[in-house]
């Protein structure tokens, strides 16, 4: 039996070794002595990963909340593990953009050899705004950009996602060689179940249908197309196993298109938010896919390059939310303590849309007029700051409309500080910002030396409004 | 038995009626016909509300696509509907901005004689800055604004939504007479499940716990306060019975407090957008509530005002989204056909977050090379252009995971409008504005002879990273 195995059936015991070993201070070894308690006991509460709680509350004295903090440390570690993912011959790691696209964040990963993943046009725009080399930029989107010949002629990448997708390719660069093409196949295989909604499978929309490989080839024929590249998502989890399906689903693609030499298996290593969740050991999923290339060499002589879109993985665990608790108020004795933060969907959609867990971790204001334990102890629905039900920080696992209480380490007080971990990915990239008119977050790079820089400035509200055009109805 | 009750048991027949009457032109008329199928065919398809499919494919020439499209005759009409809600002692409305903030929308509602409910300090300043007068707008949030001093001078009304906020309201106005000032409480009924967010009862976080009247009590007379309103919100939906067990409750907490003068019931007015749905008849849901000032007036000799805070109910089915067929891709056989349009979650949240339904329309573009006619008739799962498997249109009611696939009238193409119904409320307020970095769209009114004048201009996509800040990376 491995670790990985004996922390499923230990909860709380050894879980740490699914956290992302981040520098984690101070609140870290509360927590980790918290976490050796029997798996009887009350789930653990989690700790800070990056932070100390004195750098917290002196970013948020420095910069107000809420506020997005990144880990400069963290971002480079977890690419680094990326860029050591198992492969035969030659890897390229496309960081998925869409879940973190600040400009410094994208140059951080180019410096440290990344290249780009961009799921619409206009995130192709915003890359090489950013300066990453087109080159460097591999466009797979659902929607056609209109301007798809001028970002071909940049000499960007390019997955087709469609058969439309493939023959509006055909029309911008037919009879040149193809090699920035690539073709995005769905090889009928999804993480979940039938008839929900999926990025692999008969439920997904995304790539081409594995058995329109015909229709494929009379579109590469029609306008003398060589693609370079195969690619497919799935979002193939943590099991080793699927993705040795995925690689051999995939790899029989390739073997159909003999101009292909790098086969693409996009992202979706999931990572886990809280402790108590699994996540992706790049070196484990990785073996069986370096087996499956080396063995599709040995039978056909082609040594296949290997490329992976993780979003998640480089970012999740790198991101925290610093938040202030607004009030604190219950309802009935058999009702809930609810702690209101000035942050919420607009800064976190996950819980309200998933039922998505991430750790909270209460740091106490000192100043802080402390408010009486609550009689069910330290536990709370934390909520947001727009005026919606919905607007939820605690659901119940997968179930964003159940009310799930937390345990915190302590009693909250109106002015603690409330980090948010686990909100690198998905979170300022996706949310419902300006909702309730709340501006959008300010965003921080924590350097190796602790100091933060701001990375994007607090929207100024009246930019909210800014585009508004004066109509002045008849009826007035 | 009424109209309403036929309407329910035989749908398809006279669903009609559950519709919004607002001008249905040409599309309509179809529409109808398919809705005198016997009740045992398949589902009707929907029909245009407001535009005739001639309008609606010149506003996408002229403005391009994703474009929002108000209706302006709906909005007044919707309005005067309001404003006739039965009540014994005068009647305030107040539209809820956050359901949709552009300027042109609260110019409109108060030429019309609506006030303005706020649900945060932004949203204050946003009505104040489109001119709505500061004595007009009433601010109710769960947030307590960093400026409250100021918005208060600025003579807005204030609903102080918890006991913090009401010790806060007394630090800065306390001695004042405290007309400007209402107490928000939870009157501990929710139109939800217990353990389920909900906009009142034990699971919500709105208003003060009804219990807590002796401390609100306490904190009055501390700061010398006498409150002119009380407020509740529970969303009370579409039936009368509930609608008098509020009033009764409510009325309750008015009479604890002599100072009050006005009981405001909130919003929460279901809207049906899709033909099958119900609507709320605020004729109907309103006689008991008068029934119910006119008894607490005889019994105690006071006479209450009422207010009430619709925002679905005013904008719902005065909006639309206008969309165009992107891409049409099918995976196997038992598989499904989607429909990519170039909008989604970016502008219409509510499928992937409540599993909430919009009608969609086809608009056959005719130059467009039509698809030929899928095995299962004219049935398609509607996905969005971002790269995100739960950027569905299409969800299963209440279940946003699930597909759910949809008659249309017609074989759809590439290059075809399609028109989302029921987009009037929260769909551009509260939208993952800017994920893959998809521009916010432009917004446009329809005026009642049929103009469409632009009231927002499309994001120019550089917007969306202009607040970043340069940063170099020390490992750079």
């Amino acid at each position: 039996m491995d670790l990985r195995a004996l922390c499923v059936l230990l909860p709380g015991v050894l879980s740490l070794r699914a956290v992302p070993p981040v520098a984690a201070p101070s609140t870290a070894t509360r927590a980790a002595v918290t976490m050796q308690a029997p798996a009887t006991a009350a789930p653990p509460t989690e700790g800070l990963r990056f932070m100390a709680a004195d750098d917290a509350s002196k970013l948020r004295e420095q910069f107000g909340t809420p506020l997005f903090v990144y880990d400069e440390a963290g971002l480079t570690s977890q690419a680094k593990k990326a860029l050591s993912f198992p492969n035969a011959y030659g890897l390229t790691v496309r960081f998925a953009m869409k879940a973190l696209p600040n400009a410094a964040v994208l140059q951080l990963f180019d410096a440290l050899g990344l290249h780009i993943d961009a799921s619409s046009g206009y995130e192709v725009r915003r890359a090489v705004a950013a300066g990453i080399a087109p080159e460097k930029i591999s466009l797979s989107s659902q929607e056609l950009p209109t301007d798809l010949p001028e970002l071909l002629a940049l000499g960007i990448k390019y997955n087709a996602c469609s058969l439309r997708q493939l023959s509006a390719y055909g029309e911008a660069c037919g009879g040149a060689r193809g090699d920035q093409l690539g073709v995005r196949f769905n090889p009928g295989l999804g993480s979940g179940g039938t008839g929900k909604t999926n990025v692999g499978g008969p439920a997904s929309s995304f790539g081409i249908w594995h058995e329109l490989l015909p229709e494929v080839k009379a579109i590469l024929d029609k306008y003398d197309l060589q693609p370079a590249r195969v690619h497919t998502h799935i979002g193939s989890g943590s099991d080793p196993a699927v993705w040795q399906r995925v690689a051999g689903l995939s790899l029989g693609l390739c073997e159909a298109l003999p101009s292909v030499s790098i086969l693409n298996l996009g992202g979706g290593y999931k990572v886990g938010r809280m402790a108590s969740e699994p996540s992706t050991d790049l070196q484990l999923v990785g073996v069986p896919v370096k087996s499956a290339f080396e063995e599709f060499a040995a039978r056909t002589g082609r040594e296949l390059a290997l490329e992976v879109e993780p979003g998640t993985f480089l970012v999740a665990n790198a991101g925290a939310l610093l938040s202030t608790v607004q009030d604190l108020v219950a309802t009935s004795d058999d009702g809930f303590t609810f702690l209101k933060l000035d942050s919420g969907m607009t800064e976190l959609l996950r819980p309200s849309l998933y039922g998505a867990q991430h750790p909270i971790v209460l740091v106490p204001d000192a100043a802080a007029e402390r408010a009486p334990v609550p009689a069910d102890g330290h536990k709370y629905i934390a909520v947001g700051h727009c005026c919606e039900s919905g607007d939820l920080v605690t659901p119940a696992p997968d179930d964003p409309e159940a009310l799930l209480p937390r345990a915190l380490a302590s009693a909250a007080a109106v002015g603690d500080l409330v980090v948010i971990e686990g909100a690198g990915a998905y979170c300022s990239s996706m949310s419902t910002k300006n909702y309730n008119s709340f501006p959008e977050s300010a965003e921080v790079m924590l350097d190796p030396s602790g100091v933060g820089h701001l990375i994007r400035r607090r929207q100024p509200p009246e930019e909210i409004w800014a585009n508004e055009v004066t109509y002045k109805a008849a009826s007035h």
